[in-house]
């Protein structure tokens, strides 16, 4: 399907389920005017733990899903996909904004110590894509890179209080290297984890940075856009249509987690709709 | 496609991931003669946070992979689509043996002051079909349903020890109202929870007795093969062919946390296949 983009088109964002809700929050900060659609593929969340071949498949499917709904742009809003894209090339890689070479050109900016901490899912952490990206950035970095798998079933679960003990638990298990390592940045990437924040800040200390990569690839995107004379300049507030490949009422109700919307639009549609 | 099914027959046996597993050790246990034909949606795990509508679609899907390969029986050795298909009729539900109802009524056997607990995935608890079951079958029991939808990541990334302390967390939450009421018997409704046992005990007390729904699926689909006589009375070992949807050597990595086999086939295929 043919479709002309221009400055009133939509921005599309996925991701494999509602972790990428955090980077739209952060586009409506930065691009209150833009309209943006979002596809969360609920049905086959999660990817992180699924092999390289099978989420670039999902991610095509997701892209695919998106540029057919005109979208002028697209932010793969996962760290996991944006990973696996970064290992090679695809039809994915070369039409898609990643979270992962904004997050990491951040934290090679705001780094002092050169002592970077990467925190991600199981298959990102596996690619070695941050390592390699930052490394590509900046030679002298140190890069500790530490696979949490379980900080997304805690953020799907609800337990991301920083007084929860089971998530205090686990983020001292995660992160106690990377502290003795001594890191004075850490880089999220996966954009679930901005939801667990303070218990991440509680145990590394106040001077560690916290790198988000949904707000470093809304920066992107508007960077992008703007060279391409792409944003646009309404008034008006953008409009926010969220999709889901299983049940809305299930992601209504789960929804609250990552953002604040009110009159939502949540509607499932199949990948392939 | 038709097959001519006979005792020689595989047994078929699918779930979302790698939790039946439980179930087929149980079959090995029990029917050491018997083929054994695996398929672990590993592509699409978990089933247990999805909607009835999505369950079920995948379900059909993975009984009909099994299907075309011949076997006599498929056990769906999920206790998520097992708990959405005694929610209502479907293909799969007239098809399959599930594990609610052999787990329902060997819990409804072995109680003896009539307070059983029930844990398993949100989704199955949801459903209410244990409970709805349970007291189909023993009218004056009281039946409190618990949803731990953390034990499953647990398991799947290695924290089953009774030692651990988040895994002993999350035992005391979940279970704690269970211990409360004074229940004596404790259906395990997800097959990913046998791994959890020791743990769970600790928690319970040796009072209570744990029922495996993988187990009591094993001994119903021995039940029924014997009534249609159709059991293998060969005397060598079965076979046990596995598959799965995502990568098999992920599949590989983590195979030994459920069960252990030495030179054991593991194939990726489509659920198409």
């Amino acid at each position: 399907m043919m479709t002309l983009e221009n400055k009133y088109s939509p921005i599309g964002v996925f991701d494999s389920g509602m972790g990428g809700l955090t980077a739209v929050r952060e586009i409506m900060n930065i691009l209150p005017n833009e309209d943006i659609i979002y596809l969360g593929d609920t049905a086959r969340v999660p990817y992180g733990t699924r092999s390289p071949e099978t989420i670039m498949k999902y991610a095509e499917q997701d892209m695919e899903f998106l540029k057919r709904r005109g979208v002028k742009i697209v932010i793969a809003a996962c760290g996991t996909v944006s990973s696996v894209m970064a290992s090679g090339k695809s039809p994915v890689s070369e039409q898609c904004v990643g979270v992962i070479y904004p997050a990491a050109e951040e934290s090679c900016r705001v780094t002092k110590n050169k002592k970077i901490g990467v925190i991600a899912t199981a298959a990102s952490i596996k690619s070695k894509s941050y390592e390699k990206i930052i490394k590509s950035l900046c030679r002298e970095a140190e890069v500790y890179a530490v696979a949490c798998p379980m900080f997304v079933p805690l953020v799907e679960n609800g337990y991301t209080s920083r007084d929860c003990p089971q998530t205090v638990l686990f983020v001292r298990e995660y992160l106690s290297g990377l502290k003795e390592k001594g890191i004075d940045t850490l880089l999220l990437g996966c954009t679930h984890y901005p939801l667990l924040s303070e218990a991440i800040s509680d145990f590394l200390g106040p001077d560690v940075r916290l790198i988000s990569s949904g707000a470093e690839a809304a920066k992107s995107a508007k960077k992008t856009l703007s060279e391409k004379g792409l944003l646009n300049d309404g008034n008006a507030p953008g409009k926010i249509s969220l999709y889901c490949t299983d049940s809305a009422e299930l992601f209504r109700e789960n929804v609250s987690h990552f953002i604040h919307l009110e009159n939502i639009s949540i509607e499932q549609r199949s990948v392939d709709d």
